[in-house]
């Protein structure tokens, strides 16, 4: 490890931020780790908000570079497919691969922020400051203001450079936007659904009172339930809900009474699990649900954004966190090749990383439809038990666009998002045509599959490059 | 024609602006039309940007619906196709139609808007003032800040509704974006291209230097040249470069040697026309392409957005003014319907046209590629000359996607890309895989083109459903 004698700023201490701040404090540099928040291994935060994340092999190739990967897995809790709940209460697994190996984690964002503040308090070269909001910076020099919550003071830090982790609502960014000296392309897109947080608590023995090792779905066209074990044998229940339309939705959704008409309705077994419903329902916020994608990230070869602030996305793929963290993994391979010239760093850092990043933000709005919708559908779980079936059968052939996703941390969003899309249209399609026969050997299947799934990229570069 | 008791105030008297109050006039309204700058027809304003225009059925309609279709057709000047000029100076026309009828115009922006306004002037019913700009809007209230540039002073405006069709940098859309009381969800894209306008001057006897009835390009793959004619002989002549990359860029044609040096290597028929090359190169500004998008487009049933501060688009369809103009004979219609209720003509309209003013921006993106570099390739050419073919012979059975977007009105944008993205993946694929014999009666050729048509429609309808 060499000592730089360079400080790098970083602002927000979330998710992203921190594991940043560990890797590049473990290359030499000072860090500076600036948070708006109080300490939350020490203060109760933002209760009713993404209490847990689902934790895949993206999130743990960035644990791996730090060193935190066995200490990551004791806050891990398996959940090995999508338990899907229909309107009588019949429940039946869809896995999520077809390799025994192939699982997603719960597991409390508290808990993996503290593991991560607390590698951070003990390298010497890092300062972690908290209660200080981001108000503005200046990008071409490398200034931030903060406000000092306790006093409202102002205080003004430098860094040789700065990187913006502080989330979807970025100050940065807004800097960045602000600033009418260069073109700065930026989206924010609000989904038609908003979300709220409610539980399960955990059974009197302290066990789970519904399956541990899975997603639960309650998927209902338009809306939908879903439910993520915590350690403590509770669940994390999220209702996503229209803003409008429909019978039920989050504007008339406004009594105790109608709400637990509501779910009697359409999760009449999740109810049954949910005895402070009505309090949590009104207790919690409702939270949007949105997009955001801007570019560039850098500027004057001073300033970058990075995780949330540059990419913000919503939860269905159950991504965000992974690709937060498979973005620091991607700058300091960077780093690697160009350490020494942060200009180059980061523009070539922006250039490799965006397209993955836009298609990630693609493919969680896509698996909004398939989680609330399609897993009902006959149609689609036929495709996914074929699915299965290969990945259990030839599982050095086939990788359904999940797998390619959330297990082959090696390919990247973009690239797992044409293949994965292409393999989907070839088997709904073949199913749709009535094209596959079951009673077949399964290799036969597959092979079918395949040529049509290649058939479908080759007609897609073609038009690609005249349309 | 009933009088109602009602003032409209609509900021920005550009295209939309000017079209809409004449409209909302002739309904019976009092209509306040603010502009920032000064009476376009007295003063000349913003050489190099934008002077002429394409002008095709869909802007037609809104002239139709105003009672201004014969005056707007004095300033037109037919463009039959696409005059392809290739590296050695061969040129050749590619039709944008099979069918004799269907061509588009070029127009001056400032002869039209003159129009526009000159019409509104006689109107008793329509107030207008020029030299004002908008500062902000109270969305609940209706009330606008605007400040007189000629004393710097504020000047305060109300109306029962008020509605922006201020352009690209909208202020009420801006109000909007800060007002945090709505989910508004919003995106402004760059291009990594610019743009430079630059002439071709008539000819000493008043006549044209090149052909007259074509839409001119110079398609060079990453880069091209356009021109336009106009009523006096001139051409309009518009170089579309990228800012950077290259060995040709923006960034780095910082000399008149180097812009000369250019021009020989990339388009050295046009720049015999050009003698004042240089000139205005480095007179005229250098303009952004950028696409936005908004969503609502109203708030409170007090304020709506329409024409480019709502969406817009990079001009490549030559389809801007003409969508705006399409806003308003689409706002008319649900007039029509709901007159009286503001919140519900509003909520319908933008609900309504949404989907198509987003087909238009992505298609106009498209047809960027298609122009700079698509028109110059075999397969690309081979796709136009049999889908020229067709209209031709059979005019009442086929329609490229050009056709659908340019000219056939009745035909929703949304439902002309749907439909005109299919069939060109249809007769590309078609001739790339050698599928199509051009020694065969042309009747079975549109027959296996349709048949193709048809089943990319259906396998898309079958994964858009699970997709």
């Amino acid at each position: 490890m060499t000592t730089k004698n360079q400080t790098i700023l970083i602002i927000g201490a979330g998710l992203c931020g921190s594991l940043l701040a560990i890797r590049m404090a473990q290359r030499g540099y000072h860090v500076q780790l600036i948070e708006k928040r109080p300490d939350l291994r020490k203060h109760d935060i933002g209760a009713g908000r993404s209490i847990n994340l689902a934790f895949s092999d993206r999130g743990m190739k960035g644990m791996k570079l730090v060193g935190l990967e066995e200490k990551v897995k004791q806050l891990c809790i398996p959940m090995y497919g999508r338990m899907i709940h229909d309107l009588e209460g019949n429940t039946f697994l869809s896995r999520y691969s077809g390799r025994e190996k192939e699982y997603i984690n719960s597991i409390s964002r508290t808990g993996l922020n503290g593991l991560l503040l607390d590698e951070a308090e003990t390298m010497d070269n890092i300062t972690m400051i908290f209660n200080h909001s981001c108000k503005k910076v200046n990008l071409e020099e490398g200034t931030v203001v903060f406000i000092d919550e306790e006093n409202q003071r102002e205080v003004l830090l430098k860094g040789d450079v700065v990187i913006g982790t502080d989330g979807a609502g970025s100050v940065l960014r807004q800097s960045m936007y602000l600033n009418k000296k260069f073109l700065f392309s930026f989206s924010q897109n609000f989904l038609t659904h908003g979300y709220k947080e409610l539980s399960f608590p955990p059974a009197t023995d302290g066990g789970f009172l519904t399956e541990k090792g899975a997603l639960h779905i309650w998927p209902r066209g338009e809306n939908m339930l879903i439910a993520l074990p915590n350690l403590d044998g509770s669940f994390t229940v999220t209702l996503f809900l229209a803003w409008d339309g429909g019978e039920y939705n989050f504007n008339n959704l406004t009594t105790p009474e109608r709400v637990t008409e509501y779910f009697e309705k359409f999760y009449p077994d999740a109810l049954q699990l949910m005895p402070h419903l009505a309090t949590e329902f009104f207790e919690n916020p409702t939270g949007a649900l949105g997009t955001v994608k801007c570019y560039p990230w850098s500027s004057y070869g001073k300033t970058l954004l990075m995780g949330d602030a540059a990419h913000a996305i919503v939860p269905f793929y159950g991504q965000g966190m992974n690709a937060s963290f498979e973005d620091v993994v991607v700058f300091d391979e960077i780093l690697n090749k160009h350490e020494g010239d942060w200009q180059k760093v980061f523009t070539e850092y922006e250039k490799v990383r965006k397209k993955d990043t836009d298609a990630i933000a693609d493919l969680a709005l896509d698996n909004f439809h398939e989680m609330k919708s399609h897993t009902a559908s006959a149609l689609f779980q036929e495709k996914r038990k074929l699915e299965t079936a290969f990945e259990k059968e030839f599982p050095m052939e086939y990788s359904s666009k999940y797998s390619l996703v959330t297990f082959n941390e090696e390919i990247p969003y973009a690239e797992a998002m044409r293949r994965g899309r292409a393999q989907d249209k070839a088997i709904l399609n073949l199913l749709a045509n009535g094209k596959i026969n079951l009673d077949e050997p399964l290799s036969n299947t597959l092979t079918l599959v395949k040529r049509e799934t290649e058939r479908i990229l080759i007609d897609e570069s073609i038009t690609n490059q005249l349309l």
